[in-house]
């Protein structure tokens, strides 16, 4: 390694992926790009804990069925979620038998599952990983928030968890066409002492930056190096800190480049979400899907995600503790 | 990679290790080797879960005093412990500026930071990496079962969570004298059907048992091999289950080599502890003390630790899900 950069060498293939999201969701900008829009929020099922894990099992269906593998093909798989104790990737895992391995960087989750499969696949320990990742908007809101009967006020700061979930699977045989993990970068927490657990994107944009503003410079690249550079999720209101936070520390203008997944996901002003989505499944559902999509097309070259998370329990902000928070970066390319 | 076993190359060295644990632990039969015992339980805190961040950073802080390094020279810290959303982890290792990955795994974190701090050095991403794990008698009985203050009565089947950290410096270059890391290999989960929050054991046993069995079978090797099999934490109950389940499913007898380390910990009758510790503490601590105490003086040569967990939360049991268990082992050495 040369500082904090994890140099794929193998540059490991993303082969198959999948994406599954909600009814709101679906009517997205998006809706069109995601495999599957599942319109009942429950799921058909008795609880919305059980619902998230049953996008995380059909996410990996679908992986399973796309790319013609059986479960036991499968090495390993890496996955986390919002939930306590990550029972939504458990539960929704539990029955294909594949070594599983917890992994929780809140709303990050969806790019640290990715860079930990990668890892695996590229030192040759694995040869086949699938990272997966999902939220759901009635299990988060009822466990950091307030219960949805409440009917609670939201703060126009407040984002909006997506339902949906994500899942990749990376391979080490080299195919052409297929999406390639390049590099990554893990991050450091960064708590400038936002407490307020409906202003998230406060709370992250300082690690977004601090990713950003070190990946660059370590590999030596300005912003025009990238035909993107996409964070998940900032939303409005830390997507414009952001700017400021990378403009006045490190002089570096991303604005040409950069998008936003929660963001991406809604029409934030038509959609009531406020300052725009959030929740693992958002980046991880965007990623799966328009972002490899448009990678293997050959319409996106170079693209660095940069997964922001907050890391509070529901407990620790009455307990006095601000948010840390973290931003996980990976290099994805068309391997072109 | 051959079947499930992960195979660490250039077998990265453990150059330091620590444990810090409560009053308790502290009169168990293992009172004297660890590093430290923090008489009060809330480390003068005014939380539980800011006394549990509070071991953690000790044990981190030991660490690098001990090694006689900076928190810069670290390239990685993989972390996790039971509290919901891992903030044990992140708030005491917020203050050290070091890349956070997070690991979730109930009590099987100890093992899955230890395997995947090993693999990052392995591969030669990072030079030196830390993993380092939690738990907290108060915070875990506060979340998953009763308020302190309600005085529940706990069933025979129950363990005792252990107030305690562990942490370890895994390093790519080889020091003599050191512990190595040899392989690993990653738990499936299997859940047959117990639903009782209050017998942990029963529920992790059976992974215990592929685990330990698919890594005797596919390394070729019998429990003779090795020094001991230790696992963490089964207590006196799930123990008896494994030895049952490996004799009757494998006909693998591993009663002479085998520890468990919620049996080692406490003086289980005296210490009204019922079935034995628990917690990711319990087998993380002992592993940091004991075990590689004597790895480093050629006391053990060969050690199997399968640490096992419990995928459930406060909520799923009472939405009607069984516990789902898992196994991750590490084969660690005296390097001689």
């Amino acid at each position: 390694m040369s500082g904090r950069i994890i140099d794929f060498k193998t540059k490991p293939s993303v082969i198959c992926w999948s994406s599954v999201v909600g009814k709101k969701e679906g009517e997205g900008p998006l809706g069109k790009v995601f495999d599957m829009i599942i319109e009942d929020d429950r799921c058909g099922l008795d609880t919305w804990e059980k619902a998230e894990s049953h996008l995380q099992k059909v996410a990996l269906g679908l992986i399973l069925d796309k790319s013609g593998r059986k479960a036991e093909d499968i090495d390993g798989i890496f996955a986390g979620d919002l939930i306590n104790q990550c029972t939504g990737s458990a539960f929704g895992i539990r029955d294909l038998g594949i070594p599983y391995i917890g992994i929780y960087g809140a709303c990050s989750t969806s790019v640290l599952t990715l860079i930990s499969a990668a890892e695996f696949v590229d030192s040759g320990k694995m040869k086949l990983a699938i990272s997966s990742t999902s939220s759901h908007f009635c299990s988060a809101e009822k466990q950091f928030r307030f219960p949805l009967e409440y009917g609670g006020q939201r703060p126009p700061s407040a984002q909006w968890t997506v339902t949906g979930a994500g899942a990749a699977l990376i391979s080490s045989k080299d195919e052409k066409a297929c999406p390639k993990i390049e590099k990554a970068i893990f991050g450091k927490m960064i708590d400038l002492g936002v407490t307020d657990a409906n202003n998230m994107g406060a709370a992250m944009a300082p690690a977004a930056a601090d990713t950003i503003a070190s990946f660059l410079k370590e590999t030596q690249t300005t912003p025009e190096h990238y035909d993107l550079i996409l964070t998940g999720d900032l939303g409005k209101i830390g997507s414009q800190l952001l700017y400021q936070l990378l403009e006045k520390e490190y002089s570096i203008d991303i604005k040409e480049k950069h998008n936003d997944t929660g963001l991406m996901m809604y029409y934030v002003d038509k959609q009531d979400v406020h300052s725009g989505g959030s929740g693992c499944g958002c980046c991880g559902s965007i990623m799966c899907s328009k972002i490899m999509n448009e990678l293997s097309e050959g319409k996106l070259h170079k693209v660095l995600v940069v997964a922001t998370g907050a890391l509070l329990s529901a407990v620790s902000p009455f307990q006095g503790e601000s948010i840390p928070g973290i931003a996980h970066g990976i290099l994805l390319t068309d391997g072109r």
